[in-house]
């Protein structure tokens, strides 16, 4: 039979309902749904939760947690996960008799009518409650029950004293067991800050000179304020069809080979390509990492080059031909000889199993060098079955490990890739540059139901991805993008050379780089004179700063007459931070601002501080219309905290 | 483990999936998913269907329609329901190897490359399918697998031939079962035509002299082209604190009270009031109304006056004070004591078996006189859980019955009434009169989820509710609103006096109408000369006329620059009927339209003819932007049949 109260659309939850939705430790989670009930009584509900896969805990008795009705039949209530790992949660609804009754009584002794009958009502309540508490507590209601039964013998009377009684706090919770209806269960997993909230920086080590090098580069990633260094594949790379500079086969003997056609006669995905290393040498850039206050994460690109020893030891992995050769990666015209990709649904089942076993074998592997993040390559081309289990059976034993999908792919599967268990996801950012379109996805990624599961991580940028204004473009169109993905999500990365604003496509048509860094070392000058490094400093300093910057939720559009200026707010707390982007990298733009001020917390009749963090002039603005005007040649924006005068 | 190929977010369904979807004989039911999977197969999906609880179907099979990916990786296919009650529907994709394979070889033959590894795949691909086909079947095949092997011996060969064999319709469906991914099951209720589209008529039988009287007045009602006539309750009126004109205390001897005070000494529920007439009686009005194509619907109000015989027999089914009477339905500093709410969960589980078996049986005793149709007073204030089960039990035994829900509630609770089970509801239509509103609400309750089990019907007035532009309104107004619920939706309804433009309000605060038929009787002059019946009688024989308008979904807003036309079309195949509303009553406005013609099944290039089936006047446009004019004196809008000319 359904039950008496309605709890319907839970939420933060996933569209299936089967998988969890995500939250981070010290995140303020709404738990929200519809609760309502025929006819109109007055409803009381609650969130009770608790670590583990039921809501009573490991002490058996879980948290417990007010909701308030925020209109609609919408309720809400506020978690702020302390521990990582799966968490379980329940919404308890029950009628408020007491709250019922006083609504009832006020409005009758309103309308000067008798309440008689009501007091005894009200006496009753009292006594159910009593009788549940120890004497000491019980007494003041069992007084109140002896007052209303007293008044209920003098006809008229106002028994004002009923109303003020001190016992509300006393009368809430549910009076009788059977009125209490609970939700179907829900699971939160919590992933630790960084799975939320961190700036990524990916770099070549072999570029570097290797793991040595690399260490020695780390102090200037960690000066820019980045918290996580990721590494494409550190794996030895094969020789058979190997790539040269440009993707062209039959590369020459010292041209280095993409990273990504992983496995040779030295090894494969546990082992280090011999000339970015040693294990210890890897270890060490790991622990430099760490001493900076960063961190190291790898990729996890499950693909073989012919000469992976998987290819020997286990053919049965991998796709054959009716001409028996083995299938190599083929997006007709193009040929990627040097790849193999693994076949994850072998006939055998028990191959299957092996294999799926062998491939988290590797991240146990680099899970025991002290890697907890890893950027898991084209994970849309391998079944959603085996990622389902593979994450979940990793963060099962170690919940501080963080997965990123490099999923741009359509956009049912990247969701989905969400959903069954990545951390986060790489996006469409990239290809956001039109102000419309910027506004509409900021809402997409932070303010929809994809928020309660699916993280945004922003990159202007990738090896593979060299897109709009950065394409032959200025530096202020480098600055321009790095603001954005900055501050519109708390998850952004660039990949090296990024600061330098390299912007040499390989093609008119092609969106990769040109002399791309993946089938050659680069050397760059890093000590530019006008190297965007400062400015990315700056951008993460701010970042670290602002909780506003660091929260997915809590992003608002706000207008501008000049449609150059993309203007939005991120709050968390008492922390507002505005951003007005100038969407043109060329020239000066300048227009009055449509602000919402009630969604950035200030009153319209107050000034309002402006401190642009950037430059640190400071404005004061009065009304939801101030003026701006900003040129390319200074700043991409303004990045604003604000604050009632 | 998660399935291969994804299956997600299937509709029709209701938010839950708890309940079945609704959908009526000889609709086009879309049946859409998400479907997708890893990696880069062709894939091919269809819907498996059929009467009864799983999609198997009587005869062990059940139906097979095919779906088409409408982009996005949503999937759609089309069932059309011919038979009433509960069908089940499952959703089945699979890779289809034959088309992945072709567009792989396609596209190598694009690109120059060789194929011959291919054609032996394709060979294998035909043997498995030859395989499974009886030998006259399968020859084909086997002769296209020869032609490729041999093609395949031939380093470099075109085989052209292989790419346009006569086998792609043999090679359709899935080659090997455990490819298949099958969707959950889920359930979708099938009503008769009535409960989706109809004219409804409500008015109060004794006001017309009874049953006898009603009768007479029938032929009228259905030249006006009604559908449905509805009878606030029919049964006999308590006499304890009977409301007199006014909703005042104390009625005088000959006031005849609220038909909604149900039961006297003369019996509850199943009697009928003796002023109205016999049993007898009451079957002769619904078989003449069965004579005029009409059908009478009943009310169905669970609540009983203190005179109920209920009252005596089951003191335990209703609410009791403190003080030992039992509570009247009040709202302060309002008092109902003509009404007693029932109590729907007594204390004893067996009773409320007995007081939800004794309401099922109220419903038993009128279909068996002949009813179908139940109008269901105030549902809100009642159990979901009674309604669940109410309404699926009556359903299971009489799938023809439909219940309108009178839920003027929170929009969730008229939402779930719907999911639990009602036939359609009462809607917010009423108090929608701005533009914008109108705009707004079409499209929620036509085109979004909701339509997937909530039915609108909309209603200008009724007995409880003169609002907006009706409260001291012109005719013009009555005929402005009239126009409006005939055409947003496929279901409406009027309250008896508003053919005759009855606009005086009870008071300038109180939305009820001064000298409310449900406390006295009213005597009209049907036959006034500026009666809108004709008017109604147009807009009736219009909808009949045209599929478009007997439909829920394909409704599309279109724009105006003046923003007194209110502009929208329904579609359904071929039928394009475009609605020019100009909601100013008092003066005539004119504009140019913007007209999504694509929407409409037009071409920008083509004339269309445009037929006012209202007056018969016929224009003929030009491209996206007609220019029209209206004068609410000849008018409230224009009906137009749009075809190309």
């Amino acid at each position: 039979m359904l039950a008496r109260i309605v709890i319907d659309a839970v939420r933060p939850s996933t569209p299936t309902g089967e998988f969890p939705a995500k939250a981070a430790v010290g995140e303020r989670v709404v738990v929200s749904a519809d609760i309502f009930k025929d006819g109109h009584d007055a409803l009381a509900a609650r969130v009770r939760w608790a670590e583990g896969v039921d809501s009573t805990g490991v002490d058996g008795k879980g948290d417990e947690l007010p909701m308030v009705d925020a209109g609609n039949d919408r309720w809400e209530g506020v978690v702020e996960p302390t521990h990582l790992g799966l968490h379980h949660f329940t919404i308890e609804a029950w009628v408020d008799h007491w709250g019922t009754w006083r609504h009832h009584v006020e409005a009758k002794l309103g309308a000067g009518q008798s309440i008689s009958s009501e007091l005894l009502e009200g006496a009753r309540l009292l006594d159910v409650r009593a009788a549940a508490l120890p004497p000491d507590q019980a007494s003041p209601l069992v007084e109140a029950a002896v007052a209303l039964r007293d008044g209920s013998r003098e006809p008229g009377v106002q028994v004002g004293s009923a109303m003020t009684l001190e016992v509300a706090g006393l009368m809430t919770g549910p009076l009788w067991p059977s009125d209490v209806t609970v939700s179907a269960g829900h699971r939160l997993w919590v992933d630790r800050d960084r799975a939320l909230t961190g700036a990524w920086y990916e770099l070549f080590p072999r570029s570097e000179g290797g793991f040595v090098g690399t260490a020695r580069r780390l102090p200037a990633i960690a000066k820019m304020g980045f918290d996580v260094v990721y590494f494409p594949p550190v794996h030895p790379i094969g020789r058979t069809h190997r790539k040269g500079p440009g993707n062209v086969l039959d590369a020459g003997p010292d041209d280095p080979g993409s990273p990504w056609a992983i496995g040779s006669a030295e090894g494969g995905h546990t082992a280090i390509h011999p000339e970015l290393g040693s294990v210890a040498d890897f270890e060490a850039v790991v622990a430099k990492a760490q001493e900076l206050g960063m961190e190291v994460a790898l990729d996890f690109a499950l693909q073989c080059s012919p000469d992976h020893p998987w290819v020997k030891a286990h053919p049965e992995w991998f796709h054959h031909r009716a001409d028996g050769t083995i299938s190599y990666a083929e997006n007709p015209p193009k040929k990627y000889q040097d790849i193999y990709p693994v076949n994850f649904w072998p006939e055998d089942d028990s191959d299957r199993v092996a294999l799926w076993e062998a491939c988290r074998e590797i991240l146990d592997v680099w899970i025991a060098r002290g890697v907890r993040m890893f950027r898991v390559d084209n994970p849309h081309t391998k079944p959603l079955a085996f990622w389902a289990w593979c994450l979940a059976d990793v963060q099962s034993r170690h919940p501080d490990v963080v997965f990123l999908a490099e999923a741009f792919t359509r956009p049912k599967m990247m969701a989905k890739l969400a959903e069954v268990g990545f951390s986060q996801s790489y996006t469409y950012f990239t290809w956001r540059t039109a102000r419309w379109e910027l506004a509409e996805y900021l809402e997409e990624i932070t303010e929809g139901r994809q928020a309660d599961y699916m993280r945004p991580n922003l990159w202007p940028n990738t090896p593979d991805i060299l897109s709009g204004p950065l394409r032959r473009g200025p530096r202020s169109a480098f600055a321009l993008r790095a603001l954005l993905a900055a501050t519109m999500a708390p998850s952004w990365g660039v990949y090296a050379g990024y600061e330098l604003a390299e912007n040499q496509p390989a093609s008119e048509l092609n969106e990769e780089y040109a002399r791309s860094e993946k089938y050659e070392l680069k050397r760059r000058e890093w000590s530019r004179e006008d190297s965007l490094a400062p400015f990315i400093g700056q951008l993460n300093a701010i970042r670290r700063r602002h909780p506003a910057l660091q929260r997915l939720r809590g992003a608002v559009v706000h207008g501008s007459e000049n449609d150059q200026l993309f203007v939005y707010s991120r709050r968390d707390g008492d922390d507002a931070v505005l951003v007005v982007a100038n969407l043109d990298p060329l020239n000066p733009q300048a227009g009055w601002l449509q602000l919402e001020l009630d969604r950035l917390g200030l009153e319209p009749d107050v000034p309002i501080e402006a401190l642009d963090e950037l430059t640190g002039n400071r404005f004061i603005w009065r009304g939801e219309n101030p003026w701006v005007r900003l040129d390319p040649a200074d700043a991409p924006g303004h990045v604003l905290q604000l604050r009632p005068l």
